[in-house]
């Protein structure tokens, strides 16, 4: 298999080293508008060798996208464009409605599908990629009735390769349910850490006295701006929706505490527990 | 040295087993009014034997009192009542002007010292006890001016054996910057939590999408109620204060987002990235 990589940051570089590793992949092209990512990318072995786009799409067995998704939905139909048949484009964008928006009704649409490896991390670039950065984690196939079966099933066996589980959301449904699972976080965090710098004069001292948990909540808030603008900006009726209703629960929170309604604070606290017994299945 | 620990929880716990494994207490006595507490602490040998209260101060050379913030500020009095010459009384709670505040006056205060180990975790009880949990990190020293020379050099000496920094702040100082580092990090994750169960009302989708980023944020969410009522309830005006903050930023960011001001949300972003360079020091 010759697969292109599009994208070289933290996703795309990672599945370009694990599936150079795991022997997916024969060849890995990659492919940024950043000289230096793909220099980089190069020097640390996440690829083979740099192409031209064009060039690129020419010699692939499968197109993966993996740029900011303002980039995807623009680039999507002209990669499309330039399919010969068999070939493959697969998206890992974090967000779907649009980009299956962009390739509605293309006539090579069937040789493409959108998915959402769930595996982000606060890091960018090519030097954050990871190997086997995806192992045992969740990808999300999106839409798939609008893809062909060759191209499902090389999908699937590319992400099985990455030891990943597939599962199956319809695109509109995706961006509602990582509204409320990834991006609320990202907003929660980016603020946290613009109340604490505002509010905390002596940086030393949030250095000094940062515990874990700090450095926890706070993770997030070190994420790139180039990969989440856009993406608030094509969820943004879903993102407005969850943090319309996290700043509710919040002005409920202070409410109870201003009035001393510890009976009320700790009902809410005890609703947050909750979260252990969900996220541990 | 014979030390008692008062109160068996994570902080409580990971002293007791950490300050016998490395040799600083010759015998570890619990005191736990949680009973099933102080039967699992012996049971996981993070204590030597159980002792009531009274008998227990009576034969201590060091009283470690790592109880809920609030029995902090009803036992302490009551303990320096008891003490012999030499004793020394250690608090480990999250705050500190109250705990100063309670023992203010006292005869035997010189031989108290309120303290603030910076490690704790979600994770709460004598199960959740870590050997060697505060290795590296930074213990605060409250107003040492009110603590006799000998009670200074037992403390420092005792957290030095558990290898960590010692940072000293007046107590009313203390519980303004872990309002900002520590407190608000708590409430943003409960009500992140409280909104995400409240959102998605397909709790395996939670479970099935949440990548690590999601986890991280809500990872305090998990925190018991017990310990952080009493919390919220001494640092009340510091918390609303840092609170009405956090919703006034998060307002501010709804607002951008709503409006497609998306230059002003990139600003918003690269400010909070800033959080990088000074965790990093």
């Amino acid at each position: 298999m010759i697969v292109i990589v599009i994208g070289l940051g933290h996703i795309g570089g990672s599945i370009a080293i694990s599936l150079k590793e795991n022997g997916f992949a024969k060849t890995i092209i990659g492919c940024d508008t950043n000289l230096i990512h793909e220099q980089k990318a190069l020097d640390n072995g996440l690829i083979d060798k740099v192409l031209d786009l064009s060039s690129a799409i020419k010699i692939a067995d499968i197109i993966i996208v993996a740029t900011p998704v303002n980039t995807l939905v623009r680039l999507l139909p002209k990669i499309l464009h330039q399919l010969r048949d068999g070939q493959v484009v697969i998206d890992v964008g974090s967000t779907k409605r649009e980009v299956v928006a962009a390739t509605a009704g293309h006539p090579r649409r069937g040789q493409f599908i959108a998915t959402h490896p769930m595996s982000g991390t606060e890091f960018s670039g090519p030097e954050s990629a990871v190997l086997y950065q995806f192992d045992g984690k969740v990808t999300v196939f999106c839409d798939t009735i609008k893809s062909d079966a060759n191209t499902i099933n090389v999908a699937t066996r590319m992400y099985r390769s990455l030891r990943m589980r597939i599962v199956e959301i319809d695109a509109t449904s995706h961006d509602t349910h990582v509204a409320y699972i990834s991006h609320i976080s990202h907003i929660a965090s980016f603020a946290l850490a613009i109340t604490v710098l505002e509010k905390e004069k002596d940086e030393h001292r949030i250095f000094e006295l940062a515990s874990s948990g700090f450095s926890s909540t706070v993770r997030l808030a070190k994420s790139a701006p180039e990969t989440w603008i856009p993406i608030f900006e094509q969820n943004q009726e879903n993102v407005l929706d969850v943090l319309d209703q996290y700043i509710h629960v919040l002005q409920d929170m202070r409410a109870n505490l201003a009035n001393q309604r510890f009976d009320k604070l700790r009902q809410q606290i005890a609703q947050a527990n909750d979260i252990k017994r969900v996220l541990t299945g």
